[in-house]
């Protein structure tokens, strides 16, 4: 037997306040706290609440007396406080019946995610019980991290800058774009890279890294990711296409930074012989923009502000056409970041998001030249109070490969 | 300007058909074909009907002479016959009512995979429609392979053979299982493996491989799959965990054959150094299995006999307590697999599932030996008139690690 919460006591107890707090602005109206509860199922959360993954359901009542129970089908062996071994969710009510617990009026369930069909099958578990959608609120307590996720953040920085470092080494000339990115995936793999590219919903898929060269970049794919390329079969079309890295391009890598179970977020550009020169100042345009988010990144900033101070540095420089894509433009230039890769807050000209304290932000301002290939760089940042604090720190400017 | 359908026109239009035969039979009451429409948005069956993966819907009218029509988010650029660009669900109805197509009254939606609130949003579409569940019929229709698709699973199933054949030669003495995966991994990609395993549904979460030795065999996982393994890390447990391989256990190889969009499902077992006995024996009752399996999977055989004949088979040879896991049993051995590594039919107890000409069915008795680890194999299979032709043909018996 193992205790199901792997979290510290007081790390458990805080992230469930977190979505308590969230989950509470979000009630519908005229629904006391006393008679809500949230049903969460969805594997990134439950790790979120508890630091491991099971199947089964995390039941938070909003009544900040009443305690959690953790129902779970699989793994056998778990133990703890309100820990119970359950077979379907039809055993939920029963069992917090025989718990003495109240059933909720009101129940959160994750409507965004959850299939239609198993939502109608929970909602039966509560005849004449609301629902409401705790979603939006999952994104905003998971939106800003605790010490403890920044410092599994950075530790995964400092893995992917070792990795990121290391590039250049791996590449021999006449390598194809996927030659270079099983490379790049192994060496990962070997520094402790989980390999696991989370993303919250089904339509976006990917594998582990996306490297990106000559008219590749240029590719649109079915994703709304800031990246293009063909990939290696029309059942995942994104990324390297098989194509060989030729004289006069960029190879613009941005692949996995999962070590910890919290994920950075990094491109680097590395170019192949010389490359044209707006091309050139485009990088460094990229560069310049990230620059500015450090100084403004600030808590109460709205992201929307940062998005058109990007594409106004874009615009200025010239290469409006370039930003974010070519042919297919991304809808955003940034986005939160940590056990997903598409977190909240979203850097996006219609975005609502406020900055907030410890945000975990991936920033992206990316150009693609046709024929060359994408150029601008990736970070993932930290939100203080004095701006937005980099924890993928290798360097960022272009770098030539021999 | 490409074009959106990538498969031959004929199979195209014959997945198209069998999707609309499966739909058919699983209308609701008094409905007619010519007022019933499918909605897809799932990409593996977006995939499944194109040949390509897009981000929007297919719309399939179930009236044999109505036309599709492929409402296109992303990416730009698709060319072809009822291709049309939208932003949002919103529009499909818009663009129909252009078209002079008459809305449908019943809508097939994929109701036990697509998130609540997408479903209710598209409901909102076509207001007044009664909506159904397509998913038991895109399941049915997904599981009988047409030539085509057995080609490309054969394909994968080669590719896949080769390198479970390199595998011994990736060994060294003092290595961890980590260590271990992570090579075969790098093989799988050099050789073309896409790296993506598909499962349907977001609960099961799984990277590339599964290698498992010694007692970690034995871990119990959040996932019905046929593997234990407490991973790397408390948000991804399932697999190796880092141990070291130690003489006196087995080393059980289950790793990703997506070659061609199409998976096949291959497990092979080493061993390092004697193992018991029990485990030896246990290995030959798995491989008589798939011996029996091959003779009696034919088509109308109930799913449940095979399972049962599987079990009566562990059992006699006294091995009852080790099938399928030892401290958590997988409710299966065996399922369907193409697209996605979790299809139908499903070889349970409890399966309600009749075998079907061109099936493609993994089937995998495992037994689990504490302290030694996984022995059984795994091959992929086509139902045909005279029974299972294996499609993963590398040596079954237990082999050496030197």
């Amino acid at each position: 037997m193992e205790n199901l919460i792997l979290l510290p006591e007081e790390e458990n107890a805080l992230r469930i306040e977190k979505l308590r707090a969230a989950a509470s602005v979000t009630l519908p109206e005229n629904t006391r706290e006393e008679d809500a509860a949230l049903l969460i199922a969805d594997n990134a959360t439950v790790y979120y609440l508890t630091g491991r993954v099971f199947s089964g359901w995390a039941y938070i009542p909003l009544d900040r007396e009443a305690r959690p129970f953790w129902f779970v089908r699989r793994p056998v062996g778990l133990k703890g406080e309100g820990v119970m071994e359950i077979r379907k969710p039809e055993d939920i009510p029963v069992r917090l019946a025989e718990q003495g617990v109240k059933l909720p009026r009101t129940v959160g369930m994750e409507l965004s995610i959850t299939p239609y069909n198993d939502i109608i099958r929970l909602q039966k578990c509560f005849p004449g019980a609301t629902t409401f959608n705790v979603s939006p609120a999952v994104s905003v307590a998971r939106s800003v991290k605790t010490p403890m996720e920044i410092s599994m953040m950075e530790r995964s920085g400092i893995k992917q800058e070792a990795v990121y470092r290391k590039i250049p080494k791996l590449y021999t000339p006449g390598m194809t774009d996927i030659e270079l990115d099983v490379a790049i995936e192994n060496l990962s793999r070997l520094e402790g890279c989980l390999g696991q590219f989370r993303i919250s919903g089904q339509s976006m898929e990917f594998f582990m890294g996306n490297v990106l060269t000559g008219n590749n970049a240029d590719v649109p794919t079915p994703y709304d990711f800031a990246l293009g390329g063909r990939g290696q079969d029309p059942s995942l079309p994104v990324g390297a296409s098989g194509a060989a890295i030729m004289p006069e391009t960029t190879v613009s890598v941005d692949v996995n930074g999962n070590y910890t179970g919290y994920m950075t977020d990094m491109t680097r550009v590395f170019t192949c012989g010389q490359i044209p020169e707006e091309a050139r100042r485009a990088h460094d345009c990229s560069i310049a923009i990230h620059r500015e988010f450090r100084r403004r990144a600030l808590p109460g900033t709205p992201a929307a502000d940062l998005y058109n101070m990007a594409f106004e540095m874009a615009k200025e420089a010239g290469f409006e056409r370039n930003f974010m894509g070519h042919r297919q433009h991304a809808s955003f230039c940034g986005h939160g970041v940590g056990i997903e890769i598409n977190e909240m807050p979203v850097i996006a000209p219609r975005s609502r998001d406020i900055l907030a304290l410890n945000n975990a932000i991936a920033l992206e301002p990316k150009f693609v030249f046709p024929g060359v290939g994408a150029v601008g760089i990736e970070n993932t940042y930290i939100i203080t109070a004095e701006g937005a604090r980099c924890i993928t720190n290798a360097p960022e400017e272009l770098i030539p490969l021999h």
